[in-house]
């Protein structure tokens, strides 16, 4: 996933505050009678929400297609042949599950290859550094550049230092703070270095940057991920560095020791490459055309095999419209699952998905991404461009949220110990489609442990619990059919009865 | 260190039932008069331990000290130059620090190199598997081991599998347990297919032999260590792979899908080179040729910087005489700091130092050696070949242990929250000296987190607690003084008054 910071308790008490009053637009004649509008969501979908968790939770079969996904075809980057083989896979893998529609939509995108990559410390003593080029770097010279490394904090240090940086191996040494429950993961305050760090070091004569790796916890992992080139700079090779190798360095330098290193890089970007977009549907039994997205993006960085981020979300969303095919639960509207592409490094899948309905977004009801890995569901952050129905959705939401509160059914409770709506939030693919008013809804989990993967060769299926994957496909799927099944639209307020 | 298990809670209400009655064996006219021999070693010394541990926690140079090994030498194993860099450092550091008798006293120990290596999954699809060949293992033909993978659990599914193996490269699965405050690390369960995997599996046909990390923690880390191969067997390479491998090559064994693994190893046995174990004495005031041994190993695998293993152990000892130096604490006897050499694959330095000094091992009151990280200390295993003065001996460290309790001073309860001895423990370097009738004495800590780092590249300064390293200083410093300067040996009855 790309930078994003949300703070999991905020809203607590916000979200467990509401209890929205719904619409009472009539069904049709054939259906049973709704209950009365002024019922709140949770009540009106109680059984149904019960029915769904109480399928999923004793059965389903989320985990084995991720462990399928992460066993046979692994990490796949745009461009990489194993990115298609994963797309062809969630598209078969959706036809054999009976969805509808299942197809891929074709986008291009773009194309970097890692290849064979090293840093080697030299000065003043050999060793061999654990690094991962950032997506998007050029390469080195096949001798690599040797050059002293500085090692800096931030970038105001780094302007302190004048020409300071001239002909050095430019270090960032930005430290991800821990997660903490009230202020989330930090990742924000890391990530800068790694999209703008060979930028800023080329503006001050570097020759190549180096990255502590984001993230808070490591057994000598570095932690890659995209980064961009300014126009104005000349483009420096940049990668990703274990907390241990900055340590270090950093300590090195604070003995007076001055250190070599020697960076090579493969790095390059090709041609646009061909992808896609997967698409597969439950099409509404009243009103099909009008749509609830929900999905993930299938591609994912060259290492690990992509479990948590996002093999774990598109499997979610796959699965939820599976449990609600299987237990026969057809909403009015239509569920969508949409697994973009190239979400990792240039979000052409998001953009694609954009453009090419664009006719439709007026009907589609809500997006919803989960990007954020396979831990506890913890709610749902909700943005809109419309201000008033971004409130009333986010009430709606914290309505259907009470659903999973202790006081609930055993089998409801057991989604999840903290279930909150909260105002703001979605993800990168849907984002594209704010501006036509869209409401976008990011799916929340437990955070404490995904930046110890996110990025890294660690990314694999063992770190997946079974359990957490049942329990997410129980609540996005209970929230999909909701949104695609009540009466009023999601975030229109009920017309007064 | 070598493998070893111990049950940190087994003695813990024993240790704290005993408060044996001290001897009164006269001190030197010019000393003051000993208090009377019935009185606990505790009393007896707690206005000592108490400036110990003032001092030590008031600042000591312990952790500069290993920050200075790990950073400017870092890996140290046998037969490399970094080893002789780590003497020289050692034996230099103690001259500066005034002890007396420093020296290294020359060793001849085994000399394996690692060379490159790597290991690639080719079918069912590629993938590179994070590896650590084993210490002493032979290499592979330039072009590598290209074989089918066969998993198994322990040695009798693959006996089980009759010919199955033949021809294979044998996987051993066999996970090591959680940490648990009970039952320890589970360290031992896990390292006996390291050490004897590849016989076992050559025995079957095997033609390599991969095996599980010891740890329970991953980042794709491998764990290397020593292995053996028995005379009967041919010997077949060796290597140590990932938690996330192994569960990946498992998983897709379990899908029916074959793998097929290709494995290159330089891995290789040289002459044995010279090497040496390090000492330093803080000489004893009156009875200078009775000693009491306090260290740890120099040697370390060669990734990471031996920070835990065990470079916080000799550090320990080489700053536990620093500051009762510094505090003008001159105890009777002498206390020697040895650190021994080749203890990770070898141990020729252990018993090098047996030998060399075996016609004064009598007046060796005791050896305490410090191996297994630098975490919050938690008391000392007692053993001696001599059943009644291993029973004397641990009554009289729980007597010593008192010094710690809760109900202590401030100062003293600082150093650790639980302290206590007990019956059984040493450490390998001075497992030589048992039969001479030496009090062998293992200094023990919280045992959590040393086997996530053991033996792999994250083995480095980052992962150490500065605190902790003075608190296991403070508390190495006051047992080493004790059993120096109590009027009595160690571990004998107190006669009767």
């Amino acid at each position: 996933m790309i930078a994003r910071c949300f703070h999991p308790r905020l809203f607590l008490t916000f979200a467990l505050a509401f209890s929205a009053a719904a619409g009472d637009l009539s069904r049709a004649e054939d259906a049973p009678a709704p209950r009365p509008a002024s019922t709140p969501i949770a009540d009106r979908y109680r059984e149904t929400a019960e029915r769904i968790a109480a399928a999923t939770m004793s059965g389903n079969d989320g985990y084995r297609k991720l462990e399928e996904l992460c066993t046979t075809i692994g990490h796949r980057l745009s461009g990489s042949p194993q990115l298609e083989r994963a797309i062809d896979w969630a598209v078969a893998t959706m036809k054999k599950d009976g969805q509808e529609n299942c197809r891929r939509e074709k986008v291009m995108v773009p194309h970097w290859i890692r290849g064979r990559e090293s840093a080697e410390m030299l000065e003043p003593r050999f060793e061999e550094l654990h690094i991962l080029g950032l997506g998007g770097s050029v390469g080195t010279p096949p001798e690599g550049v040797t050059a002293p490394v500085l090692v800096v904090h931030d970038e105001e240090e780094l302007n302190a230092l004048g020409d300071g940086a001239r002909g050095k191996i430019v270090l960032f040494n930005k430290a991800m703070p821990s997660y903490n429950p009230e202020h989330g993961s930090g990742y924000g305050t890391a990530v800068k270095y790694r999209t703008q760090g060979a930028s800023l070091a080329s503006a001050k004569g570097g020759v190549a940057a180096l990255v502590r790796s984001a993230t808070a916890a490591s057994l000598r992992s570095a932690h890659t991920g995209a980064m961009r080139y300014r126009e104005a700079e000349k483009p420096i090779p940049s990668a990703a560095i274990s907390l241990e190798d900055v340590e270090l360095i950093a300590r090195l330098q604070q003995l007076g020791k001055p250190v070599v290193v020697n960076l090579k890089m493969e790095g390059k970007t090709l041609p646009d490459a061909e992808s896609g977009n997967v698409i597969g549907e439950l099409r509404g039994s009243e009103r099909p055309d009008e749509v609830v997205v929900i999905g993930g993006h299938i591609d994912s960085w060259d290492v690990g095999q992509g479990a948590h981020d996002d093999g774990g979300g598109i499997v979610m969303a796959m699965e939820a419209i599976n449990v609600l095919r299987q237990a026969k639960l057809i909403p009015r509207r239509t569920i969508r699952v949409v697994l973009w592409t190239n979400e990792e490094n240039g979000l052409a899948g998001g953009k694609a998905y954009a453009k090419d309905h664009a006719d439709e977004l007026s009907n589609h009801i809500a997006a919803v991404e989960t990007d954020s890995g396979v831990f506890e569901p913890r709610g749902y952050g909700v943005s809109c461009s419309d201000s008033e129905r971004e409130t009333s959705a986010v009430e709606q939401m914290a309505d259907i949220m009470s659903l999973f509160a202790p006081e609930s059914s055993p089998t409801l409770s057991s989604i999840s110990s903290s279930m909150t709506a909260h105002k703001g939030g979605g993800g990168a693919d849907i984002g594209p489609m704010k501006n036509a008013g869209v409401v976008l809804i990011g799916h929340n989990v437990e955070g404490s442990r995904y930046f110890d993967y996110h990025h890294s060769h660690a990314d694999t299926i063992d770190k997946v619990d079974p359990k957490a994957m049942s329990q997410n496909v129980a609540a996005l799927a209970t929230v999909a059919y909701i949104l695609a099944d009540m009466p009023e639209r999601f975030g229109q307020a009920a017309p007064k009865p």
